[in-house]
């Protein structure tokens, strides 16, 4: 177990740092970056950390699905986590995947992320739970492992198979250490309605609710009563800006000129490579490197995302100057 | 077993209207229209076919997914076919999706459907097949069951849960009367450039491929080899064009201002009610009913839906002028 | 649709015959015999029936996935159903299954098959249905779908991949026409007590409930409060005595003396043909075939059985002269 | 990452205890003992680990599913391992899963383990594999990433919903690290007939095949050519007896005595519930606490475990006198 590590100086987690119900803005989810011999590129991490949070970043995503969490034993996932934190030096809350098969992994990983300075953890229902109740009380005591962490539940039912409807959210709301849900069930939109109404209801707390799946619908997300967005597009400039300030029309025709590469980004598996092809096109990473196994861009795509781009920078800046 | 079926004389199946490998255009898939009451819709079924030829459709595909096949009982199938035949009177031609439990059913409905007019029909490989040999082993079966009906087959693995390498494409493409691969795999664009090389090299004839996937990559398709496409996009004239007309940047322009919608159409479930709801505001088909189960749309979908079409009318008249 | 025939005169489905919460007893399984070329052997269809109900069926169950009722069309499963309603004349409940992939087809066949004189009809849940709300609601509306047949859910998940809680099963039973559960979770031993003592509790009424799952645990399903079992072991007689006779230490003997060809009947898909291929060899039905596609029975494994069913003869003389 | 591990002195692990494929007899499958506080409990591991080998174990197998691998966090898992590596004391080969979600993980453990003297690692592949390209491709990457580990390949199709046919595993021979197969596809005879045939052919090395899917096809998969079985039955005296002595008449006597408890532990997730309580009752290990997530034995459940083990005990004097 990792219970003996002693917390940095250097990346404090004061109490107003961690993960609360009132979270809102742009959560990037951000891939780990790689040397092309696959160690961890830790320099890149720091440089990624920073730049998102120029970027507008409210908060960051680290070791989820998109950052490959399970290629990563476990100290390099903390060796990760911290250099974040370290780059972070707590400007944001920086939530750390810790969903694993057993809750022995889950609860070391938390434990020592919590201690490295993390504000809270995520957690998605493992694979082939069935029936209600058995995905509820997986659900508490997995929450209870993580103790004392406040928590993000990641409902993302195409990837994990498991459903979660909102009277089941409400009943797991009743753990105040339940943070924020990510949600990404697709169709999702009138869950996030219902969500808000059961709320509204006085038959749950309210809890911070995130978009996700890509941004594919993020627009009629925020609509719908989002506080923000938790995903790993990788012009967070545009997610920070639809959040902030909403959908005018112009804002419209904004996502509208991105909704070509997020489309592309998602792919299953592939949208990870373009991911952070893009990242290391504009400078944030240093590799476009990810682990086996992991889809290959091939040289048809990377001139498909290239066309992408181009037709984008010539729609916003942000895109423009590409090496 | 439906075999004494006698064909109509008013909608013919000439030998030259049988689907083959040089099929190509925009198929547009047709969903089965309904009363509100829940009944066949059949002359929504003969406006929409209609409808569809006006707008430059190369082919019709009826009774997949989008199609409610399953919903219908063997009567209603056969009824709603030789209405869309009846409309189409031999103009183009028309696949009828026969994927079905067991192979009995899919023999009867084939045989019905050919002997009604049809020009092929559409299988997709039967969830839970595991191994290369036992998917490869049902399909061939799957086609000497329909025979002597020519075939598309549906690569659809999202929903199947079953794979389809190139190599066993090539495989089954052994047999002459495999016309047409639907191509939905997803990602899927390397596996079209793969089908291509191997027709290249000889290691299989060239077959007719047609794009999927709701239209979302269409673009991409077309470059990569395909010779058309396959969905059901509410607004097909942007297929034909997209087809027709070849990837301009103009063409670009034209596919971003639709591709909120089609993001739309893509929600699993959901995207039917959609469709059909867009269908019904264009008035091609009186009714957006579909059968239960199905998703409703609620009526902040419908608003989001309605938004999105005013956006469009901006941008392509086809869609202004809705009522 | 199916709804024009009429009820033949000699299979009448009287008012008391039409399955009910009381029922009891072996319901035998019963395959659909086919002829060396695949057609429906419906001479063996009626010489089944009348075997096994001299072998003490107290009901039979048809067109099941043992019944490779997937594999008919509509036409075959309504003549075999017939055939088997005419050898039964009224003796004993005759269930239907009548699982589809939509509710159509299960209202069609349901229709027809309850006016050809069956007692009910068997449902389970559509594979891929998450989330209980949408299970219950699913097989509530399927229920109405089959109205007015009394109906038997079947709860085989490791199958269908749906959880069915003991809660769930006490919402489905408001519906009066839910007369029978055929349980088949594994582990599913606590469950059904854990119905009885919902039943008990006044939380639902009692209903009739089956063991299945190949009869593996049926001594011990009886002790938890099933009232009969509903499998198709090719030994109903054992069933049978089971049942009536209760699990003395001599039928625990005779259990265990079975128990090795019941483990072999227990593999996914091949048991299908190693019952075919004992009820042949018991002159139960003139052929073992089974229709494609179907797991074929190699020599080795053919030797295998007749090696069981020797072994099995010398501790049970109902294994005994076999041809 | 746990590279940096020194090998004991005292658990050696000589070139002639590294798995290979001449590997025969019975391995065991040991479960992970806990203390009722849910504490790894050493002390059981290590008189677990002495009785299995006073039972005539050939080998031991440990870190598979049944050993709630996933339970444990990294530290435990090497704190287990060498428990039972110094309890064995270089008598028999031991083999540790190492399937995990990623090669990171795999490769720090599999390295680990190694090095405190295990003979080789069990990979099975990752739950969604789909193709059998992707499959092999997988499997070959992992055998990379343990090297120079000699590996046990788990095929538990059941499990992992990925299927291996005997030409892939032919591919997958051309490892010469491949040690061993443990076949627990259902069903499987066929199979491993096929894959002996390959091998009598030339197509593939001759490797070690054990049985496993809990013992229940052990005397016919011996017949089919296995060289043992690897399982963890909770009376391996019996294992052992059926693997030296083979299967006459009175031993089919001895195993099916054994059988109605073999099916009681097949039953998922509660199996390992019931090994842990019927190997605490032969007081092989102290407790019978399994960590969560898993099934509990009720107390109903409980009763029938020592019904069996009392009927058990009047054919079988292994059973007798339990506590």
């Amino acid at each position: 177990m990792l219970r003996r590590l002693t917390r940095p100086a250097r990346c404090g987690n004061p109490a107003d740092m961690l993960l609360t119900r009132k979270a809102s803005g742009a959560f990037v989810i951000a891939p780990t970056p790689f040397l092309p011999d696959g160690a961890l590129d830790l320099a890149s991490a720091r440089h990624m950390t920073e730049t998102f949070l120029r970027s507008g970043a409210a908060g960051l995503t680290i070791l989820g699905v998109m950052g490959e969490a399970p290629k990563l034993d476990a100290e390099e996932a903390l060796a990760f986590t911290r250099a974040v934190l370290e780059a972070n030096a707590g400007q944001v809350p920086v939530v750390v995947g810790v969903s694993a098969p057993g809750f022995a992994a889950m609860r070391s990983l938390s434990q020592a992320v919590m201690e490295a300075g993390a504000s809270g953890v995520m957690i998605a229902p493992a694979p082939g739970l069935r029936g209600d109740e058995a995905v509820v009380a997986w659900l508490q005591e997995a929450a209870a492992q993580v103790a004392p962490a406040p928590w993000c539940l990641q409902d993302f039912p195409l990837t994990t198979g498991v459903a979660i409807t909102p009277a089941m959210i409400a009943r797991i709301a009743a753990d105040p250490r339940l943070a924020m849900l990510k949600a990404e069930d697709c169709p999702g939109l009138d869950k996030i309605t219902a969500i808000r109404a059961l709320e509204a209801a006085g038959a749950m707390p309210r809890i911070s609710i995130m978009g996700g799946y890509y941004g594919l619908f993020l627009p009629e997300e925020l609509a719908r009563g989002t506080d923000g967005v938790m995903t790993g597009y990788a012009f967070p400039e545009l997610l920070v800006a639809m959040v902030r300030e909403g959908m005018t029309d112009a804002m419209w025709d904004r996502f509208e000129a991105h909704l070509p590469l997020i489309r592309a980004d998602s792919q299953p598996g592939l949208g990870l490579a373009i991911r952070k092809y893009v990242l290391a096109r504009r400078g944030v990473i240093a590799h476009a490197t990810a682990r086996a196994p992991a889809p290959k861009l091939s040289d048809a795509s990377r001139a498909e995302i290239d066309h992408l781009l181009r037709r984008l920078a010539r729609r916003d800046p942000i895109a423009s100057g590409l090496t």
